[in-house]
């Protein structure tokens, strides 16, 4: 008998307490019921997302909130730059590309993040000011990285290039301040630090963006912001809505408030640092710097085990415990640990003292965990 | 945010699918749905039992199932003799008292096990064979200490006596072969090792006990034995049952034998000795010997903490980890881990993380739980 963990940087697992709050009866989605529900949800992520402005929920995936920006920011043959320093970088690029935008890909080696220079030097040349709209990862899942967002957005200054940020996998778990950064649209899923299971995307929507929104040409139809705006001010949704995840992410709210936003971020620092002191005593290599490295997902390199020990495969069979493989070239190189959402100290320290197990080398017995233990004791000075 | 683990020894953690099988829509007690599902399981659950006799199931807690033995066997005035070495053995005298038998009590010093000679001792001086039934405790919760039940009962012999064991919490955990020592009574409660809440009291009767069902005088309706199995030949209960918990069992049942009884009475043995080295490589003083400790709960002497850590107070406020304390004289000097149904390995690194944690102490970070890793990969050789 081994429990469940799930260690992969999402879907994450989701609390009981949002699983029940999953099995309320189905309602009319056009009751009064749900438009309640809905315009309370609509209302409180706002807090979340640390703006003012709407946010637009999807029955989507993460992806599908990528793309409802692009199509609905911008027209064919619009100038997009692309900052990306992993997959999720380039998928937001190939979306933008598939809706036929001329997209300028930026890339900047995996495992490393992108830079004010690098975003600097692209805007300072366009002169001409043809630029449309300028693409971010806030995390980036496949490399462990955490991009620098407000000084990303510093870099672009006063160009017009609308700001478009893939907060997918930080959002609710790392610092992001929309407004106060002046980020035209972050893209959020359900299923990361909001703790619910996949199926709802989000983004929010500036002014300077409700702008970009008239003049926008794509085709669009399921992803229209304003047809989602104008239901969203009666409560409702233009088609059906995912009834149970809005349950979902009303209870998950809840448990977000109580615990306090700025306090679930720094819950994450300090799970990611302690993972990373403890993996660090165990003598792996970690896959992106301390400096820039994500709160919600560690890669581990494990080259060195190729071979030897599959991680995953013996995470998965002997505990119970699922992480992430690498990706793409990353394939076999990396491990990638999600310690994002419904995580606490104690999951840290199941995948540490798990990690010596497999090691089975009696000299590393409790070196992770007492790094890790260490961590948490001196508590979130990170 | 911490999530919630439950290391008392019961009610104990409730897995996923057991909980979801308590969601079954409610069904008529009295229909052919529920004939067949308390049929099933009155069958199944005789393997947990080791047993090829009826097993009775009542709505009740474990203390209603050992009333219903007494109430079922004896008559007032009868000489029952119970061998008590902690606070459950205690209770079982004391209904036998309350039903008007005549209780000697032999007591045991708390923190060790009744023995062989204990038994032999008051059983040959039994002569005359006056003695009706001897009260044993398999595993005493309040102690942790496991009584050696094969050979107290090769203790007693050929004596007449029946003898009946309060195996509540052993039952589903630690070997137990009620039909091959020859056990008249096992008596258990759902909320241990069968993994379900607390509610279900159930009860084996040997071919012996029946007899003694039919001389006995004292008073009884809810626990009448006669009646319950003249119900359950036809699939039913003299009363309502107790319906979600029935359907609860036979989910537990399924994950019971999907384990199979073996590998799981193996794995508590394994995790009884991972707490208890990590526990001794902290420093700790364990309350029963290693001999005769209980291999569902741990109790840890904390009389050198006292005025200065609570660990039932810390472990509940940092780690969301709820323990037991000691009961009666044994209140604040010692706590009780229970690692009993559904436990894994790494719950046990949990505990000792948190344990090593609270210490506070940097040479004990690691210290606890490398001892129980290296418990863990040498495997079951317990």
């Amino acid at each position: 008998m081994k429990k469940h963990h799930l260690r992969i940087p999402g879907p994450t697992e989701v609390p009981e307490q949002v699983l029940r709050a999953m099995q309320a009866p189905m309602i009319n989605h056009r009751g009064e019921e749900f438009t309640s529900l809905f315009k309370k949800v609509s209302e409180e992520i706002k807090e979340v997302f640390q703006t003012k402005n709407d946010v637009l929920v999807f029955p989507s995936a993460g992806t599908g909130a990528m793309e409802a920006a692009i199509a609905n920011l911008f027209s064919p043959g619009d100038l997009i730059v692309s900052f990306s320093c992993g997959v999720f970088g380039d998928r937001f690029a190939d979306i933008a590309e598939a809706f036929g935008a001329r997209v300028e890909r930026i890339k900047v080696e995996w495992g490393r993040p992108v830079t004010y220079e690098i975003v600097r030097e692209r805007i300072s040349k366009d002169t001409k000011k043809e630029i449309k709209g300028v693409l971010f990862t806030h995390n980036e899942t496949s490399t462990g990285v955490l991009n620098d967002i407000k000084s990303l957005r510093e870099a672009v200054g006063d160009h017009p290039a609308l700001v478009i940020v893939d907060a997918i996998s930080s959002l609710g778990a790392v610092e992001l301040n929309t407004d106060e950064w002046q980020i035209d649209v972050v893209v959020a899923g359900s299923q990361k630090a909001l703790m619910i299971p996949p199926g709802l995307g989000l983004v929010s929507v500036s002014e300077r963006a409700w702008k970009a929104v008239e003049d926008s040409k794509m085709p669009k139809y399921y992803w229209n912001f304003k047809n989602a705006k104008k239901s969203l001010e009666k409560g409702e949704t233009p088609y059906t809505p995912a009834v149970s995840l809005v349950y979902a992410l009303e209870e998950s709210l809840k448990q977000i408030f109580d615990e306090g936003l700025e306090n679930i971020i720094m819950r994450h620092k300090l799970l990611a640092k302690a993972l990373r002191e403890g993996l660090k005593n165990l003598g792996f290599r970690l896959f992106a710097q301390d400096s820039w490295a994500s709160p919600t997902v560690t890669a581990v390199d494990i080259s060195d085990f190729q071979g030897k020990i599959n991680f995953s495969k013996a995470l998965k069979n002997r505990f119970n415990i699922t992480v992430a493989g690498g990706q793409e070239k990353l394939k076999g190189k990396i491990i990638r640990i999600g310690h994002v959402g419904y995580v606490d100290e104690l999951d840290i320290i199941n995948v540490l003292s798990a990690i010596e197990m497999i090691l089975a080398d009696e000299e590393l017995f409790g070196k992770g965990v007492k790094a890790a233990e260490k961590v948490f004791n001196e508590g979130v000075e990170v």
